[in-house]
């Protein structure tokens, strides 16, 4: 119940910048932090109540007195890939979330609306909001980097295939698919809708990959282009409700031979849902109903696995990452899905 | 981290009538439940994960039906008590919050201002916004109910007394107290800003009680009205900073003779702060500083002890309601200071 004020609570004490300012200094008191941070002593000794109670941060009484404490341990690195995740859920889904039930039943995202006048998805409203863009692309960049080692240590891409990467965006996961699976004649094309194009051809070239990479423009619910024998579908599933999904699939099956393979990269819940290790559950449908996609949420693996069974391929790799390699800040648990079109 | 999103799952699952409608008819679909809500099946089956997950609701994964789980043995009147407090944190503080940082700066409740153009605290801005007076009132009409029968069983009121309770508001308190405390010759008087005497004496006259309570219009921190054997200070003094505190302390002790008496209801942090059974520190700052007041925030017994003592009162009784004996959903944990003006 009390969630939200917890989390505003922690995040503003870093936002004011007190824990900061405790790291250089140990040992301030509320009036001196107050100075710091621009606030009256009383709310330094309000906000830290709650930091104090978690062991984050140490209160001599007698003194009057602040230090660090657990969160004197947590390197900087660790804590400002938290707070990456804490400033997305500020800007992104604090304030929408308060929509969430009018988002349930209009299949929008009535906050978006409510608060940028904006009417489509996320991924679009960040194109013209600067402060969802910051917040967004920030965290994005975060988990990319963080989860794309793993994906392509775990697939298989044959030398000199033809690979797709289905709603690539700007072309970074092309990028990262011909650094990481390199081979004489690989060829890798980002297919996303045609207005990415200028800047995925530049991106390319500012690797110098232009040779190697290409773009197709184009929707993946019109028509996925064929000619391909591997395809990539990284961080894209879990947008959808399940009908869009299953388009999806078939669309993909629709444009490979027999044989050709498919590759997903998606966050999974666990398959004993009451698993507690894996926070995709208390994440995920909030966001993407209410702040994202006005649909969709991941799925269970076996979920996906039946579905791609039902789109005519059989899967060849099911692997979650394993909960204890990922951060405990981190939200997403990812899978990876491997599978062969067999009709 | 997840604790918005937390929160609002689960608030939404109540407003959307999957939760009632579970209670009505137990082991329906995703697809029957998606219909009695008006939302998609797949938004159901997202939102219930959380549900599941934390044993609240039971998912039959063979058959596709859920049930009430825990829920189920919550008694109705529980639960909509719990739900006045979600319903509170939605609407005065979850998006406010996002301008914690913002109003612990200024020491102004930005959030109110941001969303409804309020200039003032929550209070002035519940007269003018219906859904914030709504969400509001439930609440503290609840707090009032369950807590003013302890309030009174703890405190001495001599028989004829003259009370005057202060920041009194439209009344209630006036009444309770010559309800739990009457005695022949009691008489009360609510003192709070003279807007709120129209609706007082109409309160009173409803009551059949005007002979015996009255009002006094005016402003705590410039005099508090003399002549008065007994003040009650009821659900005020944490919504003040440390200097706003005393400065009403010192107005009461300059209103009262030698041996007059002071009630104080106010809820507080527990002695040793990490005490997980005291929700207030996990909610009260947020909420005074970022959604209320722009300031304030409850303190320790103990503090509030020697800030009484400062003032020129003797301390005869502290005591904090047991946290046993609140409903695990209730925040507030209150407690009762009596002190006696000895200077």
């Amino acid at each position: 119940m009390v969630g939200p004020s917890r989390f505003m609570s922690l995040l503003s004490s870093f936002e004011l910048g007190i824990v900061d300012k405790l790291r250089e200094t140990p040992g301030l008191t509320a009036e001196q932090l107050g100075e710091a941070a621009g606030t009256k002593p009383d709310v330094v000794e309000q906000l830290l109540f709650l930091l104090v109670k978690e062991g984050f941060v140490a209160h001599d009484e007698a003194a009057g007195t602040y230090r660090l404490d657990a969160l004197a341990d947590v390197p900087v690195s660790d804590l400002n890939r938290a707070l990456a995740y804490m400033d997305l859920i500020k800007v992104t889904a604090l304030r929408q979330l308060f929509y969430l039930t009018e988002s349930a039943r209009t299949g929008t995202v009535v906050g978006l609306k409510e608060l940028y006048g904006a009417e489509g998805t996320l991924y679009d409203a960040v194109a013209d909001h600067q402060d969802l863009n910051d917040s967004w692309l920030k965290l994005m960049n975060n988990v990319t980097a963080n989860i794309d080692p793993w994906f392509f240590d775990n697939i298989d891409v044959p030398a000199g295939s033809r690979v797709l990467d289905v709603a690539g965006n700007t072309g970074l996961g092309a990028i990262h698919t011909y650094r990481y699976k390199s081979s004489p004649g690989l060829k890798v094309t980002t297919f996303d809708l045609p207005d990415k194009e200028t800047e995925a051809l530049a991106n390319f070239k500012a690797e110098g990959l232009e040779e190697h990479l290409s773009f197709i423009g184009g929707n993946v619910f019109d028509e996925i282009p064929k000619g391909f024998d591997v395809v990539l579908i990284k961080h894209f599933l879990d947008m959808f409700d399940k009908s869009d999904v299953i388009r999806i699939l078939e669309g993909v099956s629709k444009s490979l031979e027999v044989g050709g393979q498919v590759n997903i990269l998606v966050p999974v819940y666990p398959e004993d849902i009451k698993d507690t290790d894996n926070y995709n559950v208390d994440f995920f449908p909030a966001f993407f109903i209410g702040c994202t996609m006005g649909q969709g949420g991941p799925q269970k693996l076996s979920t996906y696995e039946r579905w791609l069974e039902e789109c005519g391929f059989k899967v060849t790799k099911a692997i979650t990452k394993n909960a204890s390699e990922i951060p405990p800040d981190v939200i997403p648990v990812q899978a990876i899905l491997t599978a062969t079109k067999v009709a």
